[in-house]
């Protein structure tokens, strides 16, 4: 947890594992910041160390003069600088690892953001990048001694894979294998704090989930959509808050992609963030 | 729900919508139970006309000698004289219809029972008798004004289905359909009586499930099955009561059968019944 909660030991702790990251630089004052510029170059990403999650606390750096009230935002709150990546996708690994050791891990999802919330999350099985991601995931869960389920989230830029962060926890992009993995990431995360044998973490067809942030649709229009599975939170709706997901799980790609269209309309027409 | 809960009156409704049933005759005397069997011949199930259900409350007549005893088990309660069909295969049809009348169907469960308790179902898609049960159960959903899931139990004999008796409710053949149907028939009753579209009743692989009877297994031999789901309902243990299932998804029918052998086992192991 202690690794997890600052984004300065978990970007250390990333490095002493050989897992790449962004080049990165602690800043606790404004001279520390500029002083890291020189070498990272813009565009940067400054955050908080701690107690940040969809993109609170963080702001983008594109020039000099966005230093000085990048810095007063943070309120002399610890903070890192890191390199933007500028990524070619965003990738997420949702493992797990049982009192024994043993590990399993889900196919790939590929995550679109907007404002620093997860809108879309899409499974990709046989993904090209899957055995890397699982490497550096596997390298991550060992040295931490880590039992249940935990997902690591990586850029992809020009055919390697960078971390960005983990989380020691299940995970919003692992919402679809609810429907679309053998065994969901919630009961896998039972299963391994249990002692109980791990289950297949195999996909049922192809599959991706959406949120709905800050609003919800109308039940009746989703659940209309062929092959959509709801889940509402029952969480009272309130700007950038995700209140539910959908989840489509078809039998192609194509397919996939096809049946996605209306529910991403229906989840852009919601959303207040 | 009179209907469903009067073995009388579901056999003369069966029947005055053309779905086909063993012959039966009501039984209020020893004198009725004689004058029935002239006709309808041995071997015949004589079953109380309320109350029943897993087999109790029912004993079979092979010979004119089982009568008084048959008769006398059952105290004076108003009862049903059945033929006993030779049937190659019992098969149960799991169906929706929403408050519009629009009606989903899940492929046939095909259904082992002993000792009059369902041990195993496993669903059938594709199967030849699938459009007869559908006719039937829409005939009997439709005359109903039914709004949910219902289960409609079946005998096959010499390729022609005949109506056993019917579940206004979810239905433990149906139980598969949680991880081996697109939609589960617990979210298909409720998106029903809520008014809502109804979700996709296509299969998801080739499934089964097997009931543990009278005692739970170790969770972790169970899990260690691979794509084996087990459900605990919180039960305790007594003879002849269903206390968990747990459902196998696979491939092809060759790989459930596979898979499924292990399972059956454990399920063994610990039943009383």
């Amino acid at each position: 947890m202690a690794v997890a909660q600052d984004r300065l030991i978990e970007k250390n702790f990333f490095r002493s594992l050989e897992i790449p990251t962004p080049e990165f630089a602690p800043v606790d004052s404004l001279e520390d910041l500029e002083q890291a510029m020189a070498s990272i170059g813009y565009p940067a990403i400054l955050k908080s160390r701690r107690l940040g999650y969809d993109g609170k606390g963080q702001s983008m750096l594109k020039s000099e003069a966005d230093l000085r009230p990048a810095w007063e935002l943070l309120e002399g709150a610890p903070a890192i600088v890191e390199g933007f990546v500028p990524f070619d996708r965003e990738v997420s690994v949702i493992a797990v690892r049982g009192v024994n050791g043993s590990m399993a891990f889900y196919p790939l999802s590929e995550n679109l953001h907007r404002g620093g919330i997860l809108r879309v999350a899409r499974s990709c099985a046989g993904d090209a990048m899957q055995s890397q991601a699982e490497a550096y995931v596997s390298r991550l869960m060992d040295a931490l001694g880590y039992v249940g389920v935990l997902a690591l989230e990586l850029f992809e830029t020009g055919g390697r894979l960078i971390a960005n962060e983990f989380a020691p926890r299940v995970h919003n992009s692992g919402h679809w294998t609810i429907e679309g993995a053998e065994t969901s990431q919630f009961e896998n995360h039972l299963r391994a704090i249990l002692g109980l044998p791990l289950g297949s973490t195999a996909p049922v067809g192809k599959s991706a989930m959406v949120n709905f942030i800050g609003g919800l649709p109308e039940p009746q229009e989703v659940l209309a959509l062929a092959q959509t599975h709801l889940h509402l939170y029952d969480k009272a709706p309130r700007k950038g808050r995700k209140v539910a997901h959908a989840t489509v799980r078809a039998e192609t790609p194509e397919q996939l992609s096809s049946l996605l269209e209306p529910l991403t309309v229906l989840a852009d027409r919601v959303d207040d963030s």
